[in-house]
């Protein structure tokens, strides 16, 4: 449409390639940053673009950190002995929520995917094995997503580790707390119903 | 969460002061663009800096402009003696969409609110009126929002331009197009039954 100026169309554009935005949403978006007058585009756009800047991967756990060795993996307060393993660094931050967590994590970058090329040499997995056997780990706690690629993810890393002294477990699955019986899906009813708990 | 590094941080506060994202969806768009290092926060970034930039308003139509005047002002195979009045630069984008429309346009800027203290003086009314007065407009097209705001602005034109030569009209009101007549609102049906027009 060239009714509308270049640069307006270029950022509708730049916009509608980010996840869940569509072409309607980012002309709003775009149209809201012309209204109000606030400065936001900039502070925005100088954020977006010192996103990279000074930004490292922690040489421990590799979550994005910065600097060498991140906030987590270095405070001493935390247990030390204890890993958590998530697929990517936005998993440390959903654990980091429940407040219930005192141990230190390991991000994979991913998980085992053959269909997409990805084994276990394109993923932080053998500096996961490496810490195990170095360390004094107590427990490794394998916190991939309850997908098919998590669970396979999760079963290589069990196998791989099998020798190892450290205790291996997974989160619980069963019924989302807040979650109605009627609206579960069979597999997640079924998973709970199977690994039922004395009350 | 002192968790995550300043510079991602600082990009997700960013993010969840748009409409219609909030702190999830802004950690999700951000993690989203650190995982897939294809150069969009960059490409975005430079798109919000420079959104102003050689940013104009029409002086005709007080549409965002690349020039002094608008690319459907100055387009002389469009229709000048029409002018459809609409309250933001977006409505224009929504009617050029229908490829039904060929005459001009004249962005107010907002509507008349008195408790947000806008009053005609805050709106390019006195423009519009003068581009009605002035030029040999034929039919001025009432295109304000269904609201109580655009319905008391499209009022106060139409009590000012009663001298006019200029025809004054305004968009239909009815029934939208695929929309179920159970699901209508009792306004709108009331309105598209008062209106009813031979079949």
């Amino acid at each position: 449409m060239h009714i509308i100026p270049p640069s307006v169309t270029a950022l509708i554009d730049e916009f509608a390639k980010l996840p869940g935005v569509g072409p309607r949403s980012a002309e709003r978006l775009t149209f809201f940053l012309l209204r109000h007058d606030t400065g936001l585009e900039q502070r925005l756009g100088d954020a977006l673009q010192k996103l990279r800047t000074d930004l490292k991967m922690c040489h421990m756990c590799h979550n994005y950190s910065d600097a060498e060795t991140c906030v987590i993996c270095r405070n001493q307060h935390r247990n030390h002995h204890l890993i958590t393993v998530v697929e990517e660094p936005l998993d440390v931050v959903a654990v980091e929520k429940t407040g219930l967590y005192e141990g230190v994590y390991h991000v994979l970058g991913g998980v085992i995917s053959p269909i997409d090329g990805i084994g276990p040499a394109q993923l932080e997995i053998a500096s996961l094995f490496d810490r195990v056997k170095n360390g004094k780990v107590q427990e490794v706690v394998l916190a991939t997503n309850p997908t098919t690629e998590g669970e396979a993810t999760a079963l290589y890393i069990r196998k791989h580790l099998a020798d190892s002294p450290a205790k291996i477990t997974r989160l619980a699955r069963g019924l989302p707390v807040g979650g109605d019986l009627e609206y579960a899906d069979q597999i997640t009813l079924g998973r709970a119903l199977q690994e039922r708990q004395v009350f």
